[in-house]
């Protein structure tokens, strides 16, 4: 009747102190796969390792088979590995080191021989962005529907919220968007999407070294696109209580994908990043990998308005997605 | 497509500096429900304030329709409440004061307007356990099933496991069992449970009070009733490396009903404490309404063996219950 938790024990299954049971030889099974990604705990809490004086954050992210995405799509290592990616993009946007990732994972019973699988993939995005974060518990569940929640707790002297940007600031994105709605495109149609929008769906990287770097060379604000950078402009416009003034036909897209299309685009993972002052987009660039781009300019009015130009000229911007919409 | 992340901002939904959206719509629903409950955050990460020198620990449960219970069982406020209070129940059994709540609801397209409901149980169970904590992020998304995912984050400067026990300790009960598996029997064949099983079922509370109380009276490791307490004795047995012995005819439970039944129920939610010497029982009776039992004792060997005893005579124990078991 009952879910279970799981606090990260040891790695060799054999030695792990649990009780019997079917449930726990999948919780075995799991953490077999992370060895000493999962920490060694004695309860059903994870223990979180905070520096002293820093600030502590969380956040919380769920990938929902059928919501998120279809089971054709994706492997299950990367059903895995892309929901701890997204949970961890929150973390990177506070500009914060990721300390500890929880998992809970509902899992339908056909599906059970997709826990080694899930687990490399969790376990994959953990180590990739490293910084000393473990696995530290979760909780496995019987479900009709896959449902991968990661939540994920990091620590900084002073996270960065979206509520920094003020007047004069610049506003940067980084990397390149556009992938993810030509996947899904792509899918919906029933085509195969090319390799590169693939991977930007299957397999993002959350930014968290980026905004590291990006915090200690002048960022105020940061906020990942989950829903579009259309969408997290406005956020950002409403939460810090300015105008964004962005000219939108600079974001990076592959060849031959409008701009309206790039900034639509969700689950991109990438972030929109609100600097005082300028900052050298080419050390970025050589640093990461990734282009970052100047896209505009904070303004101190109309508060929580988005100005939209194109190549200069004002234009007007779509709104964001929302699957709650009818 | 996306899942929303909402961190706990204002009370007043006029006031939240959030985008346009349905399904902002539904997250400002419910942090109007929450008041000054939910933190006051401006990103997707929610601040977790923890004294300084406190060790932080976290711990996750999900509850799934279909799985933990049946929507005819129970109301979307005891849907909310009883799964706060299940997390709450693990850092109870940790020892630590609960600092903050995270939420990730998977939510049915035909359960929208629970959302309120749903939310309201939530705060009542933080609020009821009290102590400062907040709710301070989550997730919202669509799904098949309803699923209510609780994350819980506390701290204390020396969190309990379920290692501590040692030869020579003695082991206690916390409550009443056996409410929740004469609740499940009744709606499984049919009938209406009687209101004391009802409400253990539907509304337990997390004994986060009671554990801290115990903390300061020699408790050295405890372990929540989820499974069963059966089981959980297996697991503090194993983990411990001791033998705990226990007389399980003292377990209190309603006139009628066997111990081998109590023993069995599982998500009571109910404390098993090991102290290092007696605790006054009394003492903790007249504190929390709730009596505090003396079991038995833990011994040095055979380590990782649970000897059951009824009026003092060994007998066999049943093992806990584990949905994924075929």
């Amino acid at each position: 009747m009952c879910s279970h938790g799981f606090p990260g024990l040891r790695r060799v299954p054999e030695n792990i102190a649990m009780g019997p049971g079917g449930e726990f030889d999948l919780i075995r099974r799991m953490l077999a796969r992370w060895g000493d990604l999962a920490a060694a705990v004695g309860s059903d809490t994870g223990p979180v390792p905070i520096p002293p004086g820093e600030r502590v954050v969380v956040s919380t992210d769920s990938s929902v088979e059928g919501v998120h995405f279809q089971r054709a799509w994706l492997t299950p290592h990367e059903v895995g590995r892309r929901a701890t990616m997204a949970a961890l993009s929150d973390l990177a946007a506070a500009a914060v080191t990721p300390r500890a990732v929880v998992l809970a994972l509902a899992l339908p019973e056909d599906q059970r021989d997709t826990v080694e699988a899930l687990a490399d993939g969790v376990g994959s995005a953990v180590r990739d962005v490293g910084l000393g974060a473990r696995i530290v518990g979760g909780d496995l569940t019987r479900a009709s529907q896959l449902v991968v929640g990661v939540t994920v707790i990091g620590s900084a002297p002073a996270p960065l919220g979206r509520t920094g940007a003020r007047p004069g600031d610049s506003v940067y994105l980084t990397g390149v968007l556009g992938g993810p709605a030509m996947a899904l495109e792509a899918w919906r149609t029933g085509e195969v999407p090319g390799r590169w929008a693939r991977e930007r769906f299957a397999a993002p990287r959350a930014r968290v070294a980026e905004a590291l770097w990006l915090a200690e060379r002048g960022a105020v604000a940061m906020i990942d696109i989950s829903d579009g950078l259309s969408s997290e402009l406005h956020h950002l416009a409403a939460a810090s209580g300015c105008e964004v003034r962005v000219d939108l036909s600079r974001v990076p897209r592959p060849e031959g994908l409008g701009w309206r299309s790039a900034v639509a685009s969700g689950e991109e993972y990438e972030l929109v990043v609100v600097t005082r002052g300028e900052v050298d987009a080419n050390a970025f660039a050589r640093a990461f990998g990734v282009p970052l781009t100047r896209l505009g300019a904070v303004r101190a009015a109309p508060a929580g308005v988005v100005v939209a130009l194109e190549d200069g000229v004002r234009v007007d911007l779509p709104a964001g997605h929302d699957h709650f919409s009818t």
